[in-house]
């Protein structure tokens, strides 16, 4: 059975590959790391997850692989090549099963891990008081706290995937997960506000580094 | 009734748009943050305000609306359009109606917040000594000290618009006002001056705060 | 005796001029410093080393010279000519008499001075449980630990050639050697694996000067 | 009399014209700062200064005007004419009473000042043992001691050109002269010399700006 690729997929898929191009510029991929997805527009029990391996400089939307998110599956179309989707893709499964995301951008951007840090042995990670916060959807006021779930780092990807399960859902307002020593997953309900909130990430990781307040 | 936009002013809203592009790009309006401003110079009593939720990567000499900035109501051409200026609009009024500037800037840049945070409780931030103050027009020498108001950031932004007046009124030689957590507004008699005003500003900041003399 | 460069070398040494100049752009060569070469793949018994002196921005496939990094002579068709090759082209000699590297890649960026200033008076610096190690050949978890050998800086550099053998030879998936106050030796089968190393070093590096876990 | 650019010159005032527009970009020259000079290769008596209030990112081969260095008086040519160079011309001037300098760059580079600020109370700034030394011409070796003059910042450009000289004669191996809280000036034989050690000065700064040595 071939995967047909929607033409509103297409231009999704084309619009977050010029993200990752630009994201890896600004130094989100250093030695081909990242990983990216879509929720299908047109195939709802679909996922469009990376390819592993590619270096972030040439990503296109040739590079995207269709599964079947709830079952964690390869799409029939897939299964018998030799592509594979990233290591981290139940993670990007997960995020699809539970929230109404609809793109979901893996970075490993320095400011991510050093912010996780400033945690140690917690499991969330606060941010209060600045007004960027209106950067993520919903939020009206800087007189708030959002708190990002953070968990250890595994190569037991599979059951990180459920692990983080809880965790997301018990909090408002929060569209990221920190992995200590490796990364922020950052999702949304399109490719833009997949990186506003990316943006509003950076920004607030840069303050509470800097800052001397923590 | 139309609002016929002047070749003078329509020169001045280009230049302007591209200058937010510039910003944009250098960090000072993450997640669709920051806006700006112009007096008209041939409607003295109108500015032209930024339109609100703008990426700034794509703002352009169309995203300004019209506005009378003494009584701060919208011009009548935009009055029952669905296009609503900047939700910080008043500030930009403000500043209009009590300085000579034509230009407002407002930029989220991250030393903005920190370099306030260096002056926990005060209602004033201090430069001085350095020789880019020279900058700053009319500032012929490094030997001044220049005090910036600082006001904590607020939703209610009208009334925050009437707070800064006595404070601004009450200082010489300076062209800024610090929000908490926010940012900075910054103005100058031309976009140009504006431009070097936020360039002194920056420079400045990042001195105090990697200097080890704070 | 005529050096006639194949066509899969001179392919080796565009990608590997191309990669010098983005890194020059990078902050990796201040004031024309750095040096860089290739293994032959066609003349296994030569090394294609940079040019002494050639400002980095203008580095072109025809900047590398041969040599027969056995007997640390060069190629007869360069040995009365005025070229000579880089000042530590004896570092670059050794690399490939001990390692399988194919290309190595010498930077001066500063995070690898500031790395090495972390280790003073030891042998080994010691990066471990960071996800970005899997950038390395064949490392497959975050949860090893990669010892890099560290050397005092010298102006004799045939000497420092001979001593850092053993100390390469002893450590396991290590692609690297840092000079204090100098600068980072790096090495890959390739092209793309020596940059691919030198961003996880970079990297790395970042993280632990930055990091308040040091 | 009209002063008549040689070819020579005209050449060398594009490549520095070139370089100062690069420069600027990298943030040496916030808000019009900044001043450069020539030494003419055709007309020993003359240097070609850069003029006041200049925004350097437009700067051009046109914006140099010739002056007596040893008089410190303009050229006939420019005497009566509204241009003025820069309000620092003092300084380049006696740099070429007393150097074989060519090419003299002012930069406002932030580290210069904070580079200053590490000896507070002192006459001279050292460095030593880093092997970018050796970008400075006729330096051999890592292993030596450089020591940088300082000076106060003042608005008394003309005194302040006098007392440098006996500071900078009284050093070997060195080419800049630091003002505190104003920026750094930095010559060398020819405009390629002269960007070379501005690198390595950056470069040195930031070194013991981030070194937890000093």
């Amino acid at each position: 059975m071939t995967f047909i690729t929607s033409a509103q997929d297409y231009e999704e898929m084309k619009k977050l590959a010029t993200l990752v191009r630009v994201m890896n510029g600004l130094g989100h991929n250093p030695a081909t790391s990242g990983n990216y997805s879509l929720r299908s527009k047109t195939s709802p029990e679909i996922a469009l997850v990376s390819e592993s391996g590619i270096d972030k400089s040439r990503f296109t939307e040739d590079n995207f692989l269709p599964l079947y998110y709830q079952t964690r599956t390869m799409h029939e179309s897939v299964l018998h090549s030799n592509r594979k989707s990233s290591d981290e893709t139940d993670i990007h499964l997960s995020l699809y099963q539970i929230t109404d995301a609809n793109c979901v951008l893996h970075s490993h951007m320095l400011d991510a891990l050093l912010f996780a840090d400033l945690f140690p042995g917690k499991s969330y990670a606060q941010m209060k008081g600045l007004e960027l916060l209106k950067g993520f959807r919903n939020v009206k006021t800087h007189d708030l706290e959002i708190n990002v779930p953070i968990f250890d780092n595994t190569q037991d990807i599979r059951a990180l995937s459920e692990l983080i399960k809880p965790a997301i859902l018990s909090q408002e307002n929060n569209y990221g997960l920190l992995l200590r020593g490796h990364g922020i997953y950052v999702w949304g309900k399109s490719v833009e506000e997949a990186k506003r909130h990316l943006e509003v990430f950076e920004y607030l990781f840069k303050y509470y580094l800097k800052s001397s307040k923590h």
